[in-house]
């Protein structure tokens, strides 16, 4: 041990920030270049990648050394931070660990095998082990007031299942009359391509760019999901799959991992090298994919610049189409089964109907078995649809088969928080409406790096919130924008 | 500790794999994708996987490992060769090593410069410490014959250095004659390109695929410095750059990479996860990367196959150009001053003079000063060539400022071992011309598969040349076949 606690602990988190670094990349390569049948090599790699880093991060000399650098005057939040994932670690039996990660690889393929034929009877096993196994993973966290709170915990730093339920519930209140409003007025009708996908990477890069991106530090690949990793602040992967019938996934869903690379970008190049140089929650790291994606992607502010633009590249398709048309195109409301194909209206309440049955789950009144019929019922209820079956219900989505009980609730917090600095940023910066109907982002960037992501790991998404807003978490921002935006499109 | 020796020190081996695994993917990445200022963060992730792979090579724990899984009868070859690993690592101090690995990282952008600016003066004192650190490394192996045998055996285990001097000097005796006789004869001429890179890149993959490359378990992509690595046997990755006015990179480069990348490929699955799982040495790696790129791939058999594919590719450049030109062609012989340029005749006697000046530096009696001279001395007697200045003479390669004394001899030695394995098999396999000629190459890669390189690290070269050829390493095939070659096409 140096003699310099700090510096002792900075090396340790240096070990471990290296081993997340390689796990990331070796992640990234699976995801985009590796060869098929290098599969079985990789997962066993990137298993024992990720037992190094647990079994450091449980080490009993890093709580130690925890102890020894707080007294040394280390920065609290980086205390703070690094000793929630010392005594997370420390806390769950590796034994439970093993169990749940075996849990979940064994899962992936029952539950693929179960969607493709849509059926979840082969699938219930696989749910309740995993919901056995998070009840015994929240036990080890006796002092929280919802065993819930400890699934949530893993994921959003801090936040609460009363917290969430309360949010949940102003939204839900304001969500459904306005979608219901919505549902009265005509449908604008879809954009008609195709939309040649060259175009859309040439089109979504220069977006990207205006973001932040940028090619000596980025990276933008294709993969069958897309998502982003790094290599740390100046090595910053997104990845994309375009499809020609739409600009979904090649233009917003660009500029949605855009907004989750900028932040990881923009983190202070103090916290390099450290467990805490990275996004405080996936709340928060959602709230910034978000704006981007739909409170600046797709407002009449950003494309009253990007429309010529956008025009040029797709003459025959965009070329004779009103801006007003394209952007209630874009913007269009439809309730729909399929949670990642959900606009911003109804998407949140895809969330809400996760939450529920999780929570029932681990408070143990809803079986597993009786979770389609909750699925469906709660489906109608909220948004009026019908499911035909488990596959587009249910089985939809890959996350139970993880056994990742409490991350849904992530996505529909971080469209809550970037409702919030949506709103703090209009008040903070009178000229920002005008500055992205001009094409400079710098603004908002700069303004979301200052608040939000140079901090890193070392504030958490509540202080981060209350620093900028004054108050804690908050559905009222994200219902007010949503009501003028719908308000203008549809007058409603 | 498990109660079967032999899964306790294959659960050691498959967690060292992994972090070999991770390290080579990682560095892969460095070379084709990683955005340019990834660099520092990468360097130290690279760093941390490293020395968590010493760490545990050189653990005592593995030590003990090693012998309860030999007297539990645990196979022989493998325990002789992580035997190697873990004394050797043990034996040097981690300082040493930490040492070695600074001035390395330090050495790059000194070697740069100086070569940049054609002057040796600022390189000495690096090479001056890199020759002390090796000098320190070679007295950890005090029982050696020679302290350069223990430089030399981190590369090609079991090698000395009066062996590799014996068959240099018997190499040296019968190419410096034969290039004298050929500089005698008329030049055949260079190809006349351009030859377009997506062509080359087409003819180059057809070629691989028809020596193994499989599009399911490899990868071509492009690095400034075209190398092979791997993510085990199924996860070949190899790299190259095509240059429009050769084909020199395009297609006899990844003839040369598939050739490494096919003995990793076809390594027995009983190895997979252990660190015997690769290639048994250097020079064992890279007589398969010349078997394919020269023995095969210069040869009149391949090209009678090949030749109207290319000329169908090439038509301007190869349509009216006789196959037997062709062939003189690739196959010129020019004494000339850059290793990666010289060809079959010429190239070993590159690496006969750095191994004579890096025996003089670990032996004292060069002084680093004076390397220069000596350097363009030996370039004149070998070669016949002028040196005309440092860039172009002792600067042109980065292996010393790696510290890497030891590596050079690997290159000759694998060129020696291909031509002992190349008149091995024609003498096993009698059909072997006419399948090459018919564009079989099935036989060749099996026969290799399973005399060179199923074993791994299970045998050493030394043992797999005996079992081949019933004898060890001898330069006389080498020259029986660059007489033949080029008596053939001089008339020498």
């Amino acid at each position: 041990m140096s003699s310099d606690p700090i510096a002792d602990l900075r090396t340790r988190l240096a070990e471990l920030a290296d081993l997340h670094h390689a796990g990331s990349i070796i992640g990234w390569d699976q995801q985009t270049y590796m060869p098929a049948r290098g599969a079985a090599a990789r997962g066993s790699a990137a298993g024992t990648i990720d037992r190094l880093a647990h079994e450091r991060t449980a080490d009993p000399a890093l709580g130690t050394a925890i102890d020894a650098a707080e007294a040394a005057g280390e920065d609290p939040g980086l205390i703070r931070a690094v000793r929630d994932d010392h005594e997370r670690a420390a806390r769950v039996p590796s034994s439970l660990v093993t169990a749940m990660t075996e849990a979940a690889n064994a899962a992936q393929s029952i539950w693929a095998a179960a969607r493709a034929g849509d059926d979840f009877a082969p699938y219930a096993p696989v749910l309740r082990e995993h919901v056995a196994n998070c009840r015994a993973y929240a036990a080890c966290f006796p002092e929280v007031e919802h065993p819930y709170d400890a699934l949530l915990q893993r994921f959003e730093p801090g936040a609460t299942t009363a917290g969430v339920r309360a949010a949940f519930a102003t939204l839900q209140e304001g969500l459904v009359p306005l979608i219901a409003a919505i549902a009265e007025r005509p449908d604008p009708g879809d954009l008609i391509g195709p939309f040649p996908v060259a175009d859309q990477r040439t089109l979504a890069l220069e977006m990207a760019r205006a973001v932040g991106y940028d090619d000596s530090a980025w990276r933008l690949d294709e993969a069958v999901h897309p998502f982003m990793t790094s290599g740390g602040r100046e090595d910053i992967r997104i990845t994309t799959l375009e499809d020609e019938s739409t600009l979904a996934i090649g233009i917003f869903g660009v500029l949605h991992e855009t907004g989750h690379g900028l932040y990881e970008h923009q983190i202070d190049p103090r916290w390099d090298r450290t467990t805490v140089g990275t996004g405080t929650s996936l709340g928060v790291h959602e709230s910034q994919s978000r704006l981007w994606e739909n409170m600046v992607g797709r407002s009449p502010a950003f494309w009253s610049h990007w429309y010529p633009r956008a025009q040029q590249l797709f003459p025959t398709q965009l070329g004779a189409l009103p801006l007003e048309r394209f952007l209630a195109s874009i913007n269009a409301v439809r309730p729909s089964l399929i949670r990642v194909d959900a606009d911003e209206a109804t998407y949140c309440l895809h969330i809400v109907l996760r939450f529920e049955l999780e929570v029932a789950l681990i408070e143990g009144t809803l079986e597993v078995d009786d979770v389609p019929a909750a699925w469906d019922a709660r489906m109608h209820e909220l948004l009026g649809v019908d499911v035909p079956g488990p596959a587009k219900g249910v089985l939809q989505d890959p996350h139970w088969a993880w056994g990742e009980l409490g991350y849904f609730p992530t996505y529909a917090l971080g469209t809550i928080i970037a409702g919030q600095l949506w709103e703090a940023a209009h008040q903070q910066l009178p000229d920002l409406e005008s500055s992205i109907a001009s094409g400079d982002l710098a603004p908002l960037r700069d303004w979301l790096g200052e608040h939000v992501h140079a901090p890193g790991r070392t504030r958490t998404g509540d202080e981060i919130l209350r620093a900028v807003t004054g108050g804690g978490l908050d559905s009222g921002p994200l219902l007010r924008y949503l009501r003028e935006k719908y308000g203008a499109l549809y007058g409603v």
